[in-house]
């Protein structure tokens, strides 16, 4: 197993009710004031929102609001929120939402601090302070309740890029499983396969990894088997808890160990879709792209996918655990191609060439354009 | 799923010549002198010692040494170091060992600030500070390296009690698995053993935590399958790291989620033993408690068993899934009844009364008197 760091100081409260201890924890950690970030209002109908300010209220911690966070969270909105958590003399941000919510407020406790957030998505400046963070989740999908990753579009740029430090991390994250029982199903979908995604990515990384790996099978089997289950019943608490901790999971830290950080081509591809079809969901544009990965890169390297057909399919070749994959997705009523998606054939050279402009397209195969054409067509 | 809260501040540093950046962190977190505290002397030996001195002189870390630190660590050598501790004004504690010098540093460094440590083993007294800790592990079995827990012995009471503390957590362990490949196989199935009981006291608390059951049997498999390496090759380096992290994870929070703070009617049992014959390895022990308990309490509720020896075992039974477990801890040479231990018939008694001087005896069954006294018959 490869030589590793670990190091995730967030502090999670889960479970039905857990909101209600949420201003206790910023109480603890000093907090006066705080710029609660959110999305488009469904907070308002679900009794989250009501949740949160009465939690907040109870401690007597003040706070201003910024709405209307939207997916694939634009950089012009963070910049927004960052001059309005400066004017507003905020000593906290408060993310109540989901992935979107929660990388947008990441953006704004780094962005606090310095001249232009945007350089340091672009590695050119380096994110010494920030605001301590704290998180309700509304979905579980991302990861970001529980690591120091944020992912925010540059629209003018059409970039799609991701920003990492240990000082993003939340201090609390609330996750109350129960509040995700009003979701639509294809709402569940895309978080559970933003979820898998994210296991699968450092999955093929390396066969030594054994812990990590048979860990990773457990989690994958278990977000397929609950989504099934949500499937045939959305209000089913016990599938709805352990979806959520899984998917918190699946991006923490725990699930890349001994997996030499992942291969992201696949991250790198389907950014590029959302930064031109804005509306595409993350993890629907994953569960197309994934698919077609596998059957591009198993093609040149059948033996690395064998563990994976074996012990998270029980099947005794990767065609065959790639068409229950498949199927699987469908079953969902999920896209399994690029059509299914809304995406132009007319546009995929656009998309090689914003895919290109990420820093490498992967690891296990580092895609060249005629590379990223080849697997764009198997996708289509 | 049922509600939780999850904490863990460590940060692990693991693999191969991991050890040489522990001064840097020592420095990093303010540590001008460190009390660092050792066993017999073997990390002389093997070349531990002179990796960590060399660590800390780069640095320029101050130290002085305890050594002395026995398996079933006391109250009467806590005591000692703590006297050491003031003595020499040191502002960090440095455990350079197993799970014995682990929890006795963790004893330390909470009773630097104590009146008498022991009344906060008794629940009698808070830990409110502690000296910050450091750890360099020399043999996975414990979890100590990642959690906020102390076992500690004291000889004159016949009590072998445990103390929790987030303050007790590590802020850094460093774990390199190289540094095991010259263990004595028993130990390294001691450590085995250890982990795999700490797994299993959550396992059977509640079958709707499906993630971390799904996780936890593909940590019981890893560690036997690793362990079974071991006993072939013991310089097999991959099976060591995976046997030393999932060693870890056995006990650092995430393998009782949702599970209901874990059962402990066997470790209860088997501190007992280690409290009269403080020779017996606590994994031996473990080694043999587990399997009766499983059997004395399947034959109450057979049915909380069945997922274990499905998912763990691939048993149609229980009763063979328990078979396989005690013919694998007898290919491993480890005892498999109380006689093995060396245990005489006519302690059992006193042993009973020690079990029952503990804080209950089990969640599950809730050991009574007599119930003791069938299921030490049942292992004898």
């Amino acid at each position: 197993m490869d030589s590793f760091s670990f190091y995730n100081p967030t502090r999670i409260l889960f479970g039905a009710g857990a909101i209600r201890h949420l201003g206790q924890e910023m109480n603890n950690a000093g907090v006066k004031k705080c710029l609660l970030v959110a999305g488009g209002g469904s907070i308002k109908t679900n009794g989250i929102y009501e949740q949160v300010i009465q939690s907040l209220k109870t401690s007597q911690i003040e706070w201003t609001e910024a709405w209307g966070v939207q997916v694939n969270p634009t950089l012009d909105k963070v910049r927004e929120m960052i001059a309005q958590a400066q004017k507003e003399k905020v000593d906290a941000v408060l993310a109540v939402g989901g992935g979107s919510v929660i990388d947008s407020s990441k953006a704004v406790a780094a962005g606090f601090y310095l001249d232009d957030v945007w350089q340091a998505f672009l590695g050119k400046a380096v994110v010494k302070e920030a605001l301590p963070l704290f998180a309700v989740l509304t979905i579980s999908a991302t990861g970001s309740e529980m690591n120091g990753n944020s992912v925010i579009t540059n629209t003018t740029e059409r970039r799609k890029w991701s920003l990492r430090s240990p000082l993003l991390y939340p201090k609390v994250s609330v996750i109350d499983p129960s509040v995700q029982s009003s979701l639509p199903f294809q709402q569940t979908v895309n978080g559970a396969l933003d979820a898998m995604a994210h296991i699968l990515e450092y999955y093929f990384m390396d066969d030594k990894a054994l812990a990590t790996l048979a860990m990773n099978s457990a989690l994958l089997r278990t977000i397929m088997d609950m989504t099934d289950r949500l499937r045939q019943d959305p209000a089913d608490f016990v599938a709805r808890g352990n979806l959520a901790w899984s998917a918190t999971l699946a991006l923490n830290g725990i699930s890349g160990i001994g997996l030499k950080g992942g291969d992201w081509a696949c991250h790198a591809i389907e950014h590029a879709f959302s930064a031109l079809y804005p509306k595409i969901a993350h993890g629907e544009g994953l569960g197309v792209v994934f698919p077609a990965w596998i059957e591009y890169v198993s093609e040149k390297q059948p033996e690395r996918f064998v563990p994976w057909a074996k012990n998270v399919w029980g099947a005794d070749s990767v065609s065959h655990a790639l068409r229950r994959f498949r199927d699987m997705i469908a079953s969902w009523g999920s896209a399994t191609n690029l059509r299914d998606l809304g995406i132009r054939e007319s546009d995929l050279a656009t998309l090689r060439d914003i895919i290109l402009d990420t820093r490498g397209v992967g690891k296990i195969v580092k895609f060249s354009a005629d590379e990223i054409d080849a697997l764009l067509m198997l996708a289509f």
